[in-house]
């Protein structure tokens, strides 16, 4: 039995959960947020009963140090020698990481080395690292990373058709986001579908904020619509997706930006939120599609670009056997699910409108004759966090 | 009976094929080159017999009346009155054609006015409009544009998810190309399927150097892999496809290149060109491709590209009756056909090997007991030219 805290560090965030294992049951988590600016917030959360702080966070460090303090303090641990190992979200991790590694001097070194790929995550997630080194020198750490689990797609899928230079001296090519995620659910739909994993195809979306699709063949992801960054793939909350790449030239002329901050644009001004002209969440566009037609748009062209990628996956596997929907959207919108959805028949994809007013709970979707499963499965990152950080540090 | 001038013109080069209608009988073809450079090429086929003549041609005007000479001279026809009319094909209509149209000074300056989306290629074509306006005053002339057949496509699929002002105030969306061509076989199509086009799902896809997929449902066009420009969708002879848009500002600040530099490497200097490292010519690579990796990996990533599209407009359509191949490297590699093709069983698509050795002519390539027809067609966009010049000059 041990306590594991699996750490997701932002730039002036760091999100946190205690989990006991192997009973994967959460102890406490929580939120420190406005590090390094004024009015920080500390939000926790122990058996459903929540405490905020209005507390002075200038840094991670002392980020690290409150919530050692309030976990000891609150009583969800006697003292800091009860955590015995901390796992920690790392977003990049080049082609160097296939798999989450127990965190050395070098292992630091490496994910510098690919900050460039991440510049605005990585540096933060390393921040959370070194906090915890200097905090609770002692204890064990673990990398996880986003990109890890998409490491097994061939060359066929991660290769831009660009210079092949580009890939050799600059590291471009398909990395792909989201993989902790892709790879819990993936291997909860074999569980629940009683199948080894590694005789299933899969196609997993992640339909967030941020939106990715993954197919998962024999437990391997062997594409994802991600890209080099997570602008790439679906239209998203305030992301554009895939767009023309001759576009950028042509924005920039017709509007005086550079490429930075047409990317920009792309990034956080795009996607849903410049659809439907009020709001880059899904669920205040849903309320509105009666009345606004932007709205509807907005949730047609998400919801189209997502259709297509089913098509386009299970092409790439030859079939598919499931296919599941997680994160916020996928999660709770039936609405996204049924347009996703529907019209797939001619791919074996029959799924039940009765069973599709699941919300955030494990479910299958689909008529039970249906060749092809369709399942709702909450994600569970930190999850996978904790199990990695015992796998690795035997705690 | 009636003599058409089919004409492409670009910036230095103007393409023709005299044809008879409605017989659709070719009477002439031929191209002009290295107009207002020097050493000018000339080159005429009639019956078979090829006819080169190295001349002065200092503009296009010059190389029409070149052009009418020779026609007369060459006995062809026996004065300039047999041409009855002349089709021009023109690269981009924008949305305001979305069907060919009689030339008039109104729709003159509407091909003007789009120029800014197609600034390489309406000058030129206009160029040819002009020339001939000149020489031949009183023949009518028809406007047939690349991008019209695509008009049909509903918001969800040509809208980008940019700000929406993109679209309103610079006309960003995606437009798609090659539509006289996807128009041609999918008409084909339905004719030798025996089958009303309104009845039909189709794929098509135009496979030469440059390529796009497109998904026409009961006739229309209704989604299409070229975008705002031709760089968009699969990988091509020079063009990468899509992209990771957030690549073109590291690429930039990788290599020192400004926007538009870096999208000339995405259109000349990338697709199989960049991914074999020694060509552009599907012809070339697949002639290397047990010796040289880079040429196996060219070919894999291009088919890979083009085999996803079809799950992704099968998917769009709820299904799809045919796929049809056409053009330069979808009339004749077997190669590309086989990986395109292979494992879309799922989708009802059993092609068959055994027919698959088809070169450059109209053939069914699956079993006959599969739900999905599988189609070589040879495009032919000129008698397209000539059919709608007829239509609409009632010539």
């Amino acid at each position: 039995m041990s306590n594991i805290l699996a750490i997701n560090a932002g730039s002036s965030s760091l999100k946190f959960q205690l989990i006991r294992m192997p009973e994967e049951q959460v102890l406490a988590k929580g939120l420190l947020e406005r590090i390094g600016l004024s009015e920080s917030v500390f939000t926790m959360e122990v058996n459903g009963e929540k405490d905020k702080m209005v507390l002075d966070i200038p840094d991670h460090e002392i980020a690290v140090k409150h919530l050692l303090e309030k976990l000891t303090s609150s009583g969800v641990i006697q003292s800091m020698d009860e955590i015995d190992a901390v796992g920690h979200r790392i977003v990049h991790g080049g082609e160097r990481f296939s798999d989450s590694v127990l965190i050395t001097d070098d292992v630091i070194q490496n994910i510098e080395d690919v900050s460039d790929l991440a510049p605005l995550h990585n540096p933060a997630n390393l921040t959370g690292i070194r906090a915890f080194r200097r905090l609770l020198p002692n204890v064990p750490m673990v990398a996880v990373f986003d990109t890890a689990f998409h490491q097994t797609m061939p060359e066929k899928s991660y290769l831009y058709s660009l210079p092949y230079e580009y890939y050799e001296k600059y590291g471009i090519r398909k990395y792909g986001f989201h993989g902790t995620s892709h790879k819990y659910v993936s291997q909860r739909a074999a569980d629940l579908m009683g199948v080894p994993l590694e005789q299933l195809r899969l196609i997993s979306c992640h339909l967030g904020n941020g939106a990715s699709i993954a197919a998962i063949d024999k437990g391997q992801s062997i594409d994802t619509s991600m890209g080099f960054t997570p602008l790439a793939g679906v239209t998203m909350g305030t992301r554009s997706g895939n767009i023309d790449p001759a576009l950028i030239p042509f924005i920039m002329e017709k509007t005086g930006k550079n490429a930075d901050e047409v990317v920009h644009v792309l990034n956080k001004k795009s996607g849903m939120l410049a659809l439907s002209g009020f709001s880059s969440d899904l669920r205040d566009i849903e309320q509105k599609t009666d009345e606004n037609e932007r709205a509807e748009l907005a949730l047609e062209v998400f919801a189209a670009r997502i259709h297509k990628y089913l098509g386009s996956y299970a092409a790439r596997m030859s079939g598919v056997d499931a296919i599941i929907f997680t994160a916020g959207v996928g999660e709770n919108s039936e609405v996204v699910r049924k347009k996703v959805l529907t019209g797939l028949e001619f791919m074996g994809v029959y799924w039940d409108p009765s069973r599709n007013h699941v919300r955030g709970k494990e479910a299958f979707i689909n008529y039970p004759h249906s060749p092809v499963k369709v399942m709702v499965i909450p994600t569970n990152e930190e999850v996978m966090i904790a199990r990695d950080t015992v796998r690795l540090t035997g705690k």
